[in-house]
Order: C-alpha cells, then structure tokens, then sequence
C-alpha cells in the first residue's frame, strides 16, 4: 500500500496546521484571481482549496453554511432580497432558497471558476442555482455595491475567503459603508468572521470598521467548523437598528431540513465567551 | 533558521491530523502505563502528549477545564464530594475547588507522572493541588471505585483519555454502574465523549452503557477545542434523577474568574445540533 498522502493547511501566523488524508487531487489551476485544488478526501468527501486554504469539504460544510445563512434571515423581520459577496461554491445561495419568503437572492462572486468547480464537485451545493429566485454574477462585489440603489436590499451575507487577496478589501469600513447604504431600514450585514481563539485582532478590526460604517449593533455568532483553523469559527451580524432577538418561533417551525441549525442552536450560538465579553462589552 | 519543526497528531480511524509548530521537545519518557511528551509550542505555549494524542495545551485548555467542571458543579442543587477520575493535569481539579461549597474533591489518575509533569510543565494548573480540600492518589479508579462506600459521592467527573488504552473501561457499563452506586441521591457522572462529528458511534455506545447502568436522563454538552480532533468536543451528564435545569442564578453570579465558561454559555451548551437529537431523541 501506498503511505497515505495528505492535505495541509498551515494557518497562518498561528503556527497550527490541519490535514485530510487523501485518496488523490481532482483538479488543479489557476484562475485570474486564485489558485484552486480540488482533492478527494479520505473521509471527507471532497475538498476545495483556494490559495492554499482549505474552502469547504463535502462532510462539515453545512455547519458553516447553516450558519451564515439561517440565523440572520431569522434575525429579520421579513427578508426578501438576499445578496451573497463571494459564497461561490454556492452553499449558503442553497441555504437561502430554503426560506420561502426570499424572493431574490443574488450571488455575487468574482471567480466564476469556484462555482464552475462547485458544479462539478459539490452538486449538491448547487441544487438551487437554477431556482427562478437565484442570480448569479461573475463580478467585483466591492465595485458592484458602490452603484447599488440605495436601500435595496434586506440582508447581505459576506461569505469570503480570509481577509487577505481578493477578499482583503471585504473587511474594510469603506465596503460596509456601501452594504450600509443599500440596506433597506431593517437591513442586516453577517461576515464570516475567523476564529475568535486565533484571530482577535483581526475581529476588532473588523468591528470597529462595522461602527464607524454607521451599524448600530453587533452580534456575534459562534460555531464548530472542523476544517477551518482551530475548528471553531465565527460570524458576525451588522444591523442597522437596535436587535431584538430573533423570529424564535418561525425558526422552532421551519420548513425545511437542516443538519447542525434549530432554534436552540441559534439561541446557544448566542452566547457569548467570557473573554470575548470582556474584549467587547456592549 | 531552521525549518519548522512539528507535532502532529493523526486522529485514528479519521484520517484527519492537526498539528502544533514546536519550538522543541522538553520532556519524554514511557511510564508505567503511557507513554508522555512535552514539547515547548510556537504559540500554543506548552504541549502534553499522552500516546500520541495530545492531551494539554497552555493556550487552550480553558474550555475542556471549564466545561469538564462548571456545568456538572451548577447541574447540582448542592455539591460537596467530587470525585475525579483521570484529570492528572490537575485543570479541572483546580476548577472544580473554585466552588466554595466543594467539601472534598478527590482525583484518582492511575499515572502519577502525569501530575509530576503537570507540576513542571503546566504550574498554573497545579495552583489548586495543595488546598486542604484537595486528595491525590494515583491508583486504578476503576478498581477504586468498585470499593467506594455507596451513595457517597455527589459528582463524578471522568477526564479521562480516549476509550483506548487504560481508559478503556471507563466506558463501560460495568464501571457506570459502580459509579451509580457510589452517587449520591442526586449524584451526577460528566464523561468526556469526543466530537460529534467524528465519534457518533462511540457516544452512542457510551451513552446505551450509562443507561444500562441505571442512569435516569443524559445531557451532553458541546464546546470548542482547538487541540482535540475536529477541534469541536463534547461531554456527557449521566444523572440518577430527572434534570431540571441548572443553578442558573448561582452561575451568573459566581465568585471566581473564569476565561470561556459563564451561564450563557452553559445555557448554549445544552443546544443540541439538528443531527444530534435526530440520532438521539429523548
């Protein structure tokens, strides 16, 4: 037998690596934005790695794309218009459509390849792409909501690679101005926003760019994603008004399947660490 | 300089592996039942290794510490005896004396080197060794607590290595119902039980055995560690009576420090994922 062979992400600056045993790579190139790998797993099913970090496994994506999508749609009164920056394997469009009250859900990704790849090795991310509510564009989401109509839009999922290449600028206060600007009165910003173990610094930064962007508040959400480094990952919701929980009772009533999210896992993911607390006090 | 040099641990069976950046290797040795590494970290501080797993990081072993103790201490209406099974880095014995209601809190580890490294390598959490209300012994708990006088102890907390090895029976139904014995009226066993993502058949064995044993209801909680496979964790409550809650107010207000756990957060833990109650309904 052959000695297994593995995929490893060093995270870094934090000098902690995570690997996937693997059975062979299905893809690699480089597009005009990132350098893509695609590997089939050991026991992971299929994995995508985009400059070097790995993106999303066929086994552990839903926590995070339940995450990133569930709780802030349940967050808001009535969303309607949806719009993803970034989320090119298509995961959270997916998650979106599940709601039956969206009525258009927008997918703004600057690599057309991610989702071309996600067609080919996550189809069932993609089960949704042709849904009549979905859009799908191939553009600078950051140049793309410069020109947005102001006040057009009920929620904006950031759903980006790490805050450095393409996706740098999606930390910044002068995008979430803009995501400010075309939000609708209730409107609601969630970020993918690192682990709050490794990557604090990087949170208050991006807090801090979220209030001066004009959000009036800030809830942060914690969850596990294996693959991701530390396993333990985070999002964070902008809003433009006051929170006053979420639609508990529409979430407990869902209607539709989830694997990791209920009401009570929205409600848990919540709370906030006591030295989290401390950092950031309301 | 010279190249990175790593630890890494490969998750039996799963065929993932995570990895801390080493600045070198303080200590090894083969005890009577183990074998035992310490290796200074990069940015994870100190590092113990129990059989190829490893078992202890400065950096983050708050959250295994806080969620092995605090949630079981609060479940209780009113602890005084913990018994402490494992736990030979001595973190969640110095928890657990965070409790000013804790009378006596015994901690039975078969490997004495395990406590003598902690002393060394891990002070901080040694700091609580030498309250009078504190016992030491280094012998078989399994055979221990077959002796152990009956309905005399009000908490036990398993800290155990994986069910591999010498912790293998303490997942077992034959050690759960002497530890049922030994409990107090309204005793409560926590067990650490592994990640759910990874380990689903192993809890699901565990937690038929602690029914078998006589155990009345189950709770698990989940919590994140970074160092632990899929660095997403969870730990088991077996209770003789039917659970109602917790010590809500007690938590809230509690006297001493801590860095990840708070009522909140315990309230989050008991949030049980979608695929879980599924696997697992009451």
């Amino acid at each position: 037998m052959n000695p297994t062979q593995w995929f490893t992400e060093q995270a870094p600056g934090d000098e902690v690596a995570f690997s996937l045993a693997i059975k062979q790579k299905l893809h690699e190139e480089q597009s005009p934005f990132q350098h893509l790998e695609i590997y089939e797993t050991k026991s992971f099913g299929n994995l995508m790695v985009i400059d070097g970090c790995t993106m999303v496994s066929t086994r552990d994506n839903f926590f995070y794309h339940e995450m990133m999508s569930h709780p802030v749609l349940f967050t808001h009164p009535n969303p309607k218009r949806v719009l993803i920056i970034g989320g090119g394997d298509c995961g959270t469009l997916k998650e979106v459509l599940k709601h039956p009250g969206i009525e258009h859900a927008l997918q703004i990704d600057i690599d057309e390849r991610v989702t071309r790849l996600a067609e080919i090795y996550f189809p069932e991310l993609c089960s949704s792409n042709n849904d009549p509510r979905a859009e799908l564009q191939f553009i600078d989401g950051i140049k793309w909501i410069k020109q947005a109509a102001p006040q057009s839009i009920d929620i904006i999922i950031v759903d980006s690679t790490d805050p450095v290449g393409p996706a740098e600028g999606l930390f910044g206060v002068d995008f979430y101005r803009d995501c400010y600007a075309c939000l609708s009165e209730n409107g609601l910003l969630i970020q993918q926003s690192e682990s709050a173990l490794l990557h604090m610094n990087l949170i208050a930064a991006m807090r801090d760019a979220m209030r001066s962007a004009g959000f009036a508040e800030l809830q942060t959400l914690f969850f596990p994603q294996c693959i991701y480094p530390s396993g333990w990952w985070s999002a964070t919701i902008a809003s433009k008004t006051e929170l006053t929980g979420f639609r508990e009772h529409d979430s407990a009533n869902k209607p539709f399947a989830t694997v990791y999210y209920n009401s009570d896992i929205h409600k848990g993911a919540l709370a906030q660490p006591e030295f989290f607390k401390q950092a950031f006090p309301k």
